[in-house]
């Protein structure tokens, strides 16, 4: 079996979880000792606050996830190093069930849906540890993982019994993070069909937009045509649906702003927005004028951000690092910015004197997967998170590999506290013209962002969308949009 | 300042919640010593397991909410009971704030917006305790609340300092869930508007169904209609958009059964789908046939139900005990079932035995307010859970009272193990006709729900959907259903 919401949508084949198991349990095989499993806990199904209803159905947590596929709440699973026997620990539903929430499946229903060699009803409070007692178990290896993103981190699991193992909460971690950060091309596909979607429903919201609308309209329109098309119920971070000044914010659509200015002709669209599908993400950014025709100003800023992700698609590759790629796109937009005025003096003094972090505050970009900011960005060769402006912000500083998953989304915005704050400092003020920047201020900003695989042969974007100034005007301006044609775009895409 | 979306949508007076505190102080003055105040506190933005994403924005917490309309997380609020004066403390934000999620807003924004009597940012781990010893406290009230439909308790919130003052955590969760079940003008007005969104977001879907689509298709197109139109980013609960048989399985839609199911010609649509507005929620059930067009058996079913809605909706006064409506929308059913032939004898017997509940096993209905299955239910003259089927179900058993929130929400289903279980029952199977029963059996099931407003001088029912069979037949087949329609739907609304 596999994961598919409907014929409309893309198949994710269980050959993507059974292949994440068998390079789980042959990473570990070298590094653990014999009788070894590891045991993993799915995520339990929560409600708002007290409450028993929540707005949107229950997500599984990543790590299981990606090691089990099971999207329902409340399991549990073990792989066994040695053999790489897989055993999902179900929960025992009681009868009412049937009558709320539908069918009671058995064992064998779960077994052949996620493809594992066994699966147990967890109904005593030691089924597990009698399982492991008698697969003759000695280790257990539990998951304890950090997250550098968020600072936060999930517990390691408690089971009754866990006593009579020898725990270890320390490798998991590490190798399977390490595991997330490289993409299998299974994984790929689902990567590629995610932001397949995304660039559709993103091309929905551009051919829909027009002054006078709310920004909250086209979040609404892209949800709509990611979920109608695209099968993809949840998405992958709450939606930036920016106009104007509300570029400038770079985490704008929070509960505080949540997308609800109006939409004035001359705005600038900064829309960064990625549903997920069967949990695998997509993040994607377009820039573009709510009417339809970039101003000469406008051009500016959106050609220096454009060239910025072009020179880092290009540059990025197998063996480069990501910081590198992070200056590189600096010196690119600054370089633009020189050429309209903006800025002067020498552009590699500019970027050391960290000039780029003015105008982009943020990291070039992050790895993606299971999570939009997936998992591994300090591990592997990382060099520790830099205190220097923008620098510090970037989620990695790892060197690429084949088969990473990164999003390239430098941006140009203009940042009164960031001006600011460096027109007053005589180190950087002098690389700034004050009296051209003024012109750009209050115009918010440009952000392009594209989901990509890193290739030795050629990095692949997996971004489908109109781009340059040209494409993006011709776009807007040729006719009608219909369901039809995104549902033909989509099936065309299936069919490939 | 009030809470409005756009121009587009609902305008909240900030009234609202200052009548909310005005009445919990009143309430509060005969029952707590001198020098007693209120202390909430406001939910916490949380994350997905221990990443830094979400896929939508924070929902405040209700009862904080109820208090003081706040929609920002990390607040915390007083209300001294003798004076009513109210005092916000909100989080210090970082200035980095700034560039990542905009402006930072002083103390006299969020009195403005809120129309408290202070604000205080609450940067110190004592400012709450300091404050409260500037105003003379020696109770302080917090908020431990239960809740009866999922079990689960708000805890009150901790405080540096609390040891100096008397804490209770009793009387505030009685007291505050009483006024919350008890609705104001203000805050009907809200419901109204909810309801109203649903409605048109319910059409949109009615007048878009066609055998071919996907269930989850329907549910997109609501979630678009609810926010595009009516300014609904969040549901009041996951959408159940069932067809065909899953109409039989009560909570349908979750992410075990996630509205999957290709629509047939011939298949009954059940989509109970709801959103919240400014988090006032809605829950509205349209039960209609995919193609249009009832069946006869579809008919005897529908009719069934909507006959047991509109005597409920007739006979729910204030003074009536909501346990004796849920047995009257039995009878009713009971005696459609008669008629045509699936049930036999005498049917206030069948009540008895509790034939209702094997074709409704749920409860009539429930409170509504901020939350879809709102507090109270419980209290007040609440007669105990029954241990009986169906009765069992009845989230609340309260007598009503005027300005109650409550949905009507009979329905009919035909759940295979339900029916075997009374077919092999002797006290029950007397009542039964196998062989029509039979002719059901896959059929799924009908539910009619309305939000309605207990009214001494008549109910106020808050949908606005064709419901007999000849309205939704004629609504099916009558002409285009364009946005512009729906704008203009709402938009009268809005000026009326």
């Amino acid at each position: 079996m596999a994961f598919q919401l409907s014929e409309k949508t893309f198949k994710v084949p269980v050959d993507l979880f059974i292949t994440n198991r068998r390079r789980l349990s042959q990473t570990l095989q070298s590094k653990v000792q014999p009788n070894s499993v590891v045991l993993l806990k799915g995520g339990v199904e929560t409600n708002r606050y007290n409450t028993d209803a929540a707005d949107l159905p229950f997500r599984q947590e990543s790590y299981f996830f990606w090691t089990f596929g099971v999207n329902e709440s409340e399991f549990y699973g073990v792989v066994d190093v040695s053999t790489g026997k897989s055993t999902l620990f179900a929960p025992r539903l009681d009868p009412s069930y049937a009558i709320w929430d539908g069918k009671i499946n058995n064992e064998e229903y779960f077994k052949n849906k996620y493809a594992v060699d066994e699966v147990i009803f967890n109904d005593k409070t030691t089924t597990i540890a009698d399982y492991l007692k008698r697969l003759g178990t000695k280790n257990v290896y539990l998951l304890r993982a950090e997250n550098t993103d968020s600072g936060n981190t999930l517990v390691e699991p408690q089971f009754t019994g866990s006593q009579d193992f020898i725990l270890n909460t320390e490798l998991l971690y590490q190798e399977l993070a390490e595991l997330r950060v490289i993409k299998t091309e299974l994984e790929v596909d689902v990567l590629r069909y995610a932001s397949k979607i995304a660039s559709e429903a993103h091309r929905a919201a551009m051919k829909h937009m027009k002054p006078g609308l709310y920004e909250y309209q086209l979040e609404s329109l892209f949800r709509h045509t990611s979920y109608y098309h695209g099968g993809c119920r949840h998405l992958a971070y709450t939606c930036i649906a920016a106009t104007g000044c509300n570029g400038s914010i770079l985490h704008y659509g929070h509960a505080n702003a949540p997308n609800d200015k109006f939409i004035k002709d001359g705005d600038m669209c900064l829309f960064d927005m990625g549903p997920e599908y069967n949990c695998y993400a997509s993040d994607i950014t377009t820039s573009f004028p709510a009417n339809g025709k970039f101003t000469d100003k406008q051009k500016v800023v959106y050609n220096a951000v454009l060239n910025a992700n072009l020179a880092v698609l290009k540059a990025a590759k197998p063996g480069v690092r990501w910081t590198d790629m992070h200056l590189l796109s600096e010196k690119v937009l600054l370089e633009h910015l020189k050429a309209a005025g903006l800025v002067t003096g020498d552009i590699d003094e500019a970027v050391k004197a960290r000039i780029g972090a003015v105008f982009m505050p943020h990291g070039l970009g992050h790895l993606i997967g299971l999570d939009v900011h997936d998992c591994g960005g300090y591990m592997g060769d990382a060099i520790p998170r830099s205190t220097l402006p923008g620098l510090k912000s970037l989620r990695t500083t790892r060197t690429l590999k084949e088969n990473m998953a990164i999003t390239i989304e430098p941006g140009c915005y203009f940042i009164d506290f960031l001006l600011d704050e460096a027109l007053a400092d005589p180190v950087r003020n002098v690389f700034l013209v004050k009296s051209e920047i003024d012109k750009y201020r209050g115009a918010g900003g440009v952000r392009i962002e594209d989901d990509v695989i890193i290739r030795a042969s050629g990095n692949e974007n997996l971004s489908d969308l109109p781009r340059t100034v040209e494409e993006i005007e011709n776009f807007m301006a040729s006719g009608e949009w219909t369901e039809r044609i995104i549902e033909q775009r989509v099936s065309q895409f299936l069919t490939k």
